[in-house]
C-alpha cells in the first residue's frame, strides 16, 4: 500500500467538502484580551484581530494573580512536574489544587489529569470497563472525550434522546434492576449552548439505581454562586455521582478533573492507564488553576459581566436579522448551515473586519448546521461588540444570506 | 449496585497485595534540584529528600533559559491557550514549537499533543482504525500509551516478541503481502532500559512493506548529537515513519508529539479525535519547551554527564553487590522481586536517609520484577552517589536480601 497517497487522498477528499481545517495562528496579547495578532500562512505581517470564539469565557489567562502564581510557582518549583504523579510527579501545587477542586463541588475529593478531554476518557473507560457488566447510558449529544471513554471501555452503550429524561427512564427501565449502570451527560453543551435537566435526569437515574456522570467543561467557573457550574446553581452537585470540569476554559489554564468520592477517586486513581502512565501538569499549571478557582469561588463580577456581554451580543442580532439559536447559556452559535459559506464568512471577518470567529464544521457539529459559535466574555468592549455586530450585518449582506424577522 | 462498596473492596485488594500506591508529595526546588521538600501524610513538618527517579533526565525544568522563555511568553500571552488548535487555540509558539520538532528529527512536520501518554493513544489509534484492514505488530513491551491507542483503534494487533526482528519477520510474513501494515516498538524501554534493534526491525518492516512507529519517549534530548534519540544517533531517523516523543522528561516541561511526512502529519491533525478536541498546551509550556530543545541540540555537557553519573552509580551498586539490571541505557533497575519488600526499601530509604526512589509494582512492571528505578542525572553531585550507596547499602543489609558477588 501507498501510504502516503492514501494519506493525501483523505485530505483531499476533506478539502473537496470545504471542511478542511485550517488552523488561525495567533498571539493572545496579555493585558490586552481579547486583542491577538494574527501570523497569515502567506508570511505577510502579522494584524491584530479581535478573538470571539475563545473558550478562555471570562479572560482568566490573564488574570494578573492568575500570572503571578504561575510566576511564582515557576521560581519556586521549576518548568515540569518530572514524572507521573505516582514517580516524582506528584508537586504539592496539585495536592492543593485537588482539595480547592473537592471544595468548589463538596465532595470528598477530586483527581487532576492532563485535559478534560483525558478525564472524561479516563475515568469514564475506567469505571464503565471496570464495573462489572455496566451499561452506560449516554446522552446523544455527548462530547467526543465521552464517546470515546465509553467505546474504550467496550461495556455495553445506550444512547438515549438529548436532554430526554423520560426516554432514559425508558432505556434504564429496560434493564435489569440489579445491573450496574452508569448515565453519562453535560450541563452546559458546548455548541448548541442548551442546559440539561439535570434535577429530572438524577430522579431517573437514582430512581434505577443509576451512577450519574455530569460534565460540567463549559460551566464551572461560569454558573454557581462559587462557579461550581450548573449543578451548584441548581443545588444538585449532592446527588451527583461524579463531576467532570476542565482547567482549560473559563479557569483560563489547563487541565482536567473529577470530583465524587474517596472511594471513587482512590479507585480511578488506581486503576486509570490515562491517569496512571503520563507526566503529571507542571506545578505552574496547577498553581494558576487554584488561584483562579479561588477568585471565582468569591467574586461575581466576571459572571455578571459575561451575561450583560451576552445579552447585548443577542440582542443587536436579533435588531440585525442574524440568525442565531436561542440558548440558556453564554453561548451564541449563529447558524449558517453550509461549511463552504461558514468558512468564506468567518475569512472575511478575519482578513476584512479583524475578527476572529472560527467556522465550525463536521464533525464538530451536525452537517447542515454549520455555524460561527460565538463567546462573549466581560472582556469584550461595547465598541468590540459594534464592531462585531456592524461587520456581521456587512458580510452577511454581501453574502446574500437570508434574515430573520427583528 | 452499592457502587462505594465495590470501589472500596477492589482498593483494599490492592492494599492487601501490597501495591497500593501512596503518592509522595513533593515540591521540587527550583535551582537546587535534585532537592525537593517532603510534605508528609501525617501532617508532620515538611523535610527536603533527593530525588532518585526524576523523568526530568536533565534537570532541564529548571535550567535559566527555560524558565526565561516560559516567564516571557507568560507575559507576553497570558496562562493558557484558551481552546482546541482549530478554536483559537493555535499560538504562534506552537507553531514555532512544531517547526523546531520536525527539525530534530529530520521530518517534514509534526504535530503536539497535550501529552506523550495521548500523542501515543491518539495517532496509533487514528491511523490502524483509518487505514482499511491494517494489521498493528506491537513489540510485546510497549507502553501503556500504545496499547491503549491500538486497542482503541480495534485493528487487529499482532504481539512480536521483545526486541525481536525475527519473530517480527516471521509474523509479517505470515500476512498477505498488499495488506496493511503497522510495526510499532519503542527505542529505550523505560522500566528495563534496553535498546531495540531499530536497523534490524526497519529491515524487516521495509521488506514487507510496514510503515513504523517508534516511541522514543526516554530518548529524545538524551541520545544522538543534537538530541533526536536513538534512530539519530544511530542514523536511522529517516527510515521510520513516524518518530513519537515528549516534551515532559529530558525537555522537562510537558507535551507531546509525533514527527513524520507532512501528509501524515495532517491526517492525524484532521481525524484524531484526540487531538481535535482538546485545549491546546499552554503557550508558555510550548515556548519552554521549544527552548529546551534548541539548547540540547547544540550542548553535549548535560547529555554527557549524566552519562558519567549513570556509569558511576552502576560502578557502585556493582562494589556493594546490590543487583540492578544491566543495559546500555540511563536507567538503572535495582531489582527487589516482591512488592511489599520494595515499598519497604523505598519507605526507608524516604524516612530515614532522605533519598527518594519510588518503587515500581504490577502493572508498571510484571509481577516478581518489582524494582527501585535509579535515574542519574547531571546534577546528581558525587556526593548525592556516594550518600545513595550507602544508605542503600545499609538498607538492603537490614532487609536480609541477597546480594551478587562484586
Amino acid at each position: 500500500m501507498n501510504y502516503e497517497s492514501f494519506f493525501e487522498g483523505q485530505l483531499e477528499a476533506l478539502r473537496a467538502e470545504g471542511r478542511y481545517r485550517v488552523f488561525t495562528d495567533i498571539e493572545r496579547h496579555r493585558g490586552a484580551f481579547p486583542r491577538a495578532r494574527r501570523h497569515a500562512e502567506d508570511g505577510s505581517d502579522p494584524c491584530d484581530v479581535t478573538v470571539w470564539c475563545s473558550n478562555d469565557y471570562l479572560g482568566m489567562g490573564q488574570f494578573p494573580p492568575v500570572l503571578e502564581a504561575m510566576h511564582a510557582a515557576l521560581d519556586q518549583c521549576g518548568a515540569g512536574a518530572g514524572g507521573t504523579r505516582n514517580i516524582s510527579g506528584t508537586n504539592h501545587h496539585h495536592v492543593l489544587l485537588e482539595r480547592e477542586l473537592a471544595d468548589l463541588h463538596g465532595k470528598e475529593a477530586a483527581l487532576l489529569f492532563t485535559s478534560g478531554y483525558v478525564s472524561n476518557w479516563a475515568a469514564l473507560s475506567t469505571l464503565a470497563a471496570r464495573i462489572p457488566n455496566c451499561a452506560v447510558l449516554s446522552d446523544e449529544s455527548n462530547h467526543a472525550s465521552m464517546i470515546e471513554g465509553i467505546r474504550h471501555s467496550r461495556a455495553e452503550k445506550i444512547l438515549f434522546a438529548h436532554n430526554d429524561p423520560e426516554d432514559l427512564n425508558r432505556r434504564l427501565a429496560a434493564l435489569p434492576a440489579d445491573r450496574p449502570k452508569l448515565v453519562a451527560f453535560e450541563s452546559v453543551y458546548s455548541m448548541d449552548g442548551d442546559i440539561a435537566p439535570i434535577a429530572e435526569l438524577c430522579d431517573v437515574a437514582e430512581a434505577h439505581g443509576a451512577m450519574t456522570y455530569l460534565d460540567e467543561v463549559h460551566a464551572v467557573g461560569l454558573y454557581g454562586p462559587r462557579g461550581g457550574g450548573i449543578s451548584e446553581r441548581e443545588g444538585l452537585a449532592h446527588r451527583l455521582t461524579v463531576i467532570e470540569g476542565t482547567l482549560g476554559k473559563a479557569f483560563g489554564v489547563m487541565g482536567g478533573y473529577i470530583a465524587a468520592s474517596d472511594a471513587l477517586c482512590d479507585f480511578v486513581r488506581s486503576f486509570a492507564s490515562g491517569f496512571i502512565f503520563t507526566t503529571a501538569l507542571p506545578p505552574a499549571v496547577a498553581a494558576g488553576a487554584a488561584t483562579s478557582i479561588r477568585h471565582l469561588k468569591t467574586s461575581q463580577v466576571e459572571r455578571e459581566r459575561q451575561r450583560d456581554r451576552v445579552a447585548k451580543v443577542r440582542a443587536g442580532l436579533d435588531a440585525a436579522g442574524i440568525p442565531h439559536l436561542a440558548n440558556p447559556s453564554h453561548i451564541v452559535p449563529v447558524m449558517v448551515g453550509d461549511p463552504v459559506h461558514c468558512k468564506q464568512i468567518s475569512d472575511t471577518l478575519l482578513d476584512e473586519f479583524g475578527i476572529y470567529v472560527q467556522p465550525i464544521n463536521y464533525p464538530t457539529v451536525a452537517r447542515g448546521t454549520e455555524r460561527l459559535r460565538i463567546t462573549p466574555s466581560p472582556i469584550h468592549s461595547d465598541a468590540d461588540i459594534d464592531h462585531l455586530l456592524t461587520s456581521l450585518g456587512k458580510v452577511w449582506a454581501r453574502c446574500g444570506r437570508s434574515r430573520m424577522v427583528a
